[in-house]
């Protein structure tokens, strides 16, 4: 019987091709087999980063995870998209899953992981994520000493998210897309919108950054970040 | 008149000297001058990181924050800690200041930060936070899709963290300490602590993780975490 093939679900950051990691660059050079992943049928985002550092003598692999979908009733989904992957490790071969960002972090890799991690040996590397490259970009730190910072997804109905604003000192409001509007009311009305930092695409080729009232709602792009930097001073 | 120097701060991960990420590595090894912080007079936490790194025909400045002191109390410390970093700024040398995990992110670089980015060109490279760092080291899957995650630093009050644990569906407990036995015995009331997963250290060799209620809180370190993962699966 010949042996399994291992899995690696490796962060690549959030978009500067450098800010991988120096274990992310040698495990993806060394794998015969590199797969990605894309929210829809364009371009994969993490293929783009990852792409001054393949030979083209990779196998690869795009699977399609598509964002819209409530996770419940996207296992059917999820379980034909790993199948490509599951077929090369059972074939002996390793295959280093690549993350835009970190796997574990509100990552795309974990709907892999929780498909094949009992199934195969399996190594995850942490990247750096959106959440430190936003507020560094930006150019203001972010938290201080013993303060408190929630991390928000946009999605969530405004009074969650107004309830989590008015108890923390820090905050990253993630995944803003066409939930712009809703978060920006919501900043105005708590007195935030003057602390408040928007942000579209960190450290990639594409980043902008734009006053929060200057910000056309209607072209706000999924990897759009508001950073609330914490008060504190030191 | 001569140019002045340029100040980095370098985010250098959790304690993997491979985890540095590639941006990180190339303006360490390019810099005439090396700084790095001790929080006690012991050995440097970030020097030890880098130095696999240093070719030794670099100048190295140590710099002292303490970490027991409250900050407001701590300013004349500090002020004068950052002396020397910014000596050799004055002087046109290159200054890259490496940092444990992320610059912003509870980073020891906001001190020199706040105290000397207005006076020289700066420029700050995000790291691998310990945040994302503890959850891969555990081997769990952290935060899915609209996830609400609180991190809290355990020196708070147990009426702060009791009441942000009770409104968010994951958390992280940071610089935990002799903090130990207050942040246990929350977790056991809240009917967390089967949730909760300890670890030391997370990818330096001593890493250690020990099921919560076998720590012994006399010998909880200031780098130790207690992560509480989404109970969301995918």
């Amino acid at each position: 019987m010949s042996k399994k093939g291992r899995l690696y679900g490796v962060g690549i950051g959030p978009g500067d091709p450098e800010l991988l990691t120096l274990k992310a660059l040698r495990l993806l050079q060394a794998a015969p087999v590199i797969a990605y992943q894309s929210a829809t049928d364009k371009e994969s985002i993490a293929r783009k980063i990852i792409a001054p550092y393949l030979s083209g003598n990779q196998i690869e692999v795009l699977y399609h995870l598509p964002r819209a979908l409530e996770p419940e009733k996207a296992q059917s989904i999820y379980d034909r998209e790993v199948e490509p992957i599951a077929a090369h490790l059972e074939a002996g071969r390793d295959v280093v899953v690549v993350c835009e960002g970190d796997p574990f972090f509100y990552g795309s890799f974990m709907y892999v992981f929780t498909r094949l991690s009992e199934k195969y040996e399996t190594e995850v590397v942490p990247g750096v994520s959106s959440l430190m490259a936003c507020p560094v970009a930006l150019g203001v730190p972010f938290t201080y000493y013993n303060d408190v910072l929630t991390v928000l997804p946009a999605p969530l109905p405004a009074e969650e998210l107004i309830s989590q604003l008015l108890t923390t000192d820090a905050a990253a409001i993630m995944k803003i897309g066409r939930h712009f509007t809703k978060v920006r009311d919501i900043l105005h009305q708590l007195g935030l919108a003057s602390r408040a930092l928007y942000i579209e695409r960190a450290t990639m080729a594409q980043q902008r950054i734009v006053p929060l009232d200057e910000v056309d709602p209607a072209e706000v792009p999924y990897f759009a970040m508001i950073i609330i930097p914490s008060k504190s001073r030191l």
